[in-house]
């Protein structure tokens, strides 16, 4: 009999609370028999711990390390080499875990498509076999949800940008943006400050660091004068459009 | 004894499909005693549509019809008063519950602080009441998945644009971005099209009805030409930006 191939699910978790997690994604989380996810050489992987607790005993783990991080700029050419060959690696290994009839539960940090490392399999696994996207809630709705005040309001248009873009092209966008969501700080907080006061925006952004998780905290990034900022950190700008 | 004054709960329902609720918003949604929620004066209510079958058969329900929709424009000021007025006479029916020791579920499609109604809402009964917002997935995130690819990669910046701005601003932001959401489609379809065009990004342009819902339908803005588009409608453009 011809074996039917497995399907690789990209599963969106959300932003870090379990009970966040869609219905949909639980489920596939809670039944998955072959579980994948990223993560830092030496750490747990924020996917990862989103879901401890609610994997089977049985569930084969396939852990895919970084082979690197912030240790090579972006802009040396190495670097995607590297990340090239490293996607390649992890893809074959999901291939053939599909190929041979098993469905494979991708883990990934909020929204799949957002900004999400699981992209880069997407594209070399897609043409191959059946893959399967779970979107999520993004980490940036975590965040604004944690302020306690909305996004955007009316006509307002909302600019999402990388703390990863060169000062000008922030302070240009940042000046234009009604609101405003910065994303991928950690390192770049510094740049990103002086960003956000060239472009006049500076007191009126809140600072979300770890949104939706259990070590949540928020504050207004005036107030947050000199803090190192971790990887899982969000500046938002709130609109301030029509509001009847 | 003292009565505990009750929660409103602000819920993001996600883009349609029910297993795409967060397992926070199931439990809210399937154990509400009173549920509130928009909609169109006659219309059931895409809300209202997207919980059919999960409410208690006890649960009250209260249907917030609004006053206007598109018949008075946007710029009218009594557009604003009426709509304010509105706003008010839903909080105070709301506030009462809570007053009186009820909790309430108010079921908002998509995220509750990205562009929705329910923060007219928040903003009148946060004062005085608890509130509580859960977060949940957009309906562009319902869009981009049902397009089969990822919206944004690298340092690609986002731009989140509404249909109803006017034609100048919509075509210089769609110029400038790399990846872009066009939401609040319906009538404003032709000058979103036009402007799409002026700015050199017709040809790339997905449109994408209904997202997670029965009806899903995803083409090509461009093969779409005369097409008369519904209100749950989003347009996306991807970006292009750096993949290893
Ligand atoms: C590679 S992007 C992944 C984005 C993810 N796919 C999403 O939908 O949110 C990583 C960045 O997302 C942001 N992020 C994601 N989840 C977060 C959370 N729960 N709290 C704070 N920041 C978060 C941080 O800015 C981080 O640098
Ligand atoms: C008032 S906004 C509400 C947005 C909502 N709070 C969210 O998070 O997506 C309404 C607009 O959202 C977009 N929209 C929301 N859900 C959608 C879906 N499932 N499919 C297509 N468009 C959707 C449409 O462009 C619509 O005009």
């Amino acid at each position: 009999m011809a074996q039917t191939t497995g399907t690789i699910h990209g599963v969106g978790l959300g932003p870090g609370a379990q009970d966040l997690l869609s219905v949909r994604a639980d489920r596939l989380v809670r039944n998955a028999k072959h579980v994948a996810f990223f993560r830092k050489a030496g750490r747990p992987g924020q996917a990862r711990r989103i879901v401890n607790g609610m994997l089977a005993d049985t569930a084969i783990e396939f852990p895919m390390e970084y082979p690197v991080t912030t240790e090579i700029p972006l802009t040396d050419p190495r670097y995607n080499q590297i990340m090239s060959a490293f996607y390649t690696d992890c893809t074959a290994h999901l291939r053939r875990l599909a190929e041979g009839g098993e469905d494979v539960v991708v883990l990934c940090e909020g929204d799949p498509f957002f900004y999400g490392s699981f992209m880069h399999l997407y594209t070399r696994l897609e043409p191959h076999v059946p893959v399967e996207v779970v979107p999520a809630i993004t980490g940036m709705s975590g965040a604004w949800t944690a302020t306690g005040a909305p996004i955007t309001w009316g006509d307002d248009i909302l600019t999402i940008l990388m703390g990863t873009l060169d000062e000008d092209t922030l302070v240009h966008r940042m000046g234009q943006a009604d609101a405003l969501v910065v994303m991928k700080i950690g390192r770049n907080i510094d740049k990103v400050r002086s960003a956000l006061k060239r472009a006049g925006k500076f007191e009126d952004a809140y600072l979300i660091e770890y949104a939706a998780m259990p070590n949540q905290n928020v504050q207004k990034l005036c107030e947050a004068e000199g803090k190192v900022t971790p990887y899982f950190s969000i500046i938002v700008v709130h609109g301030q459009g029509r509001r009847p």
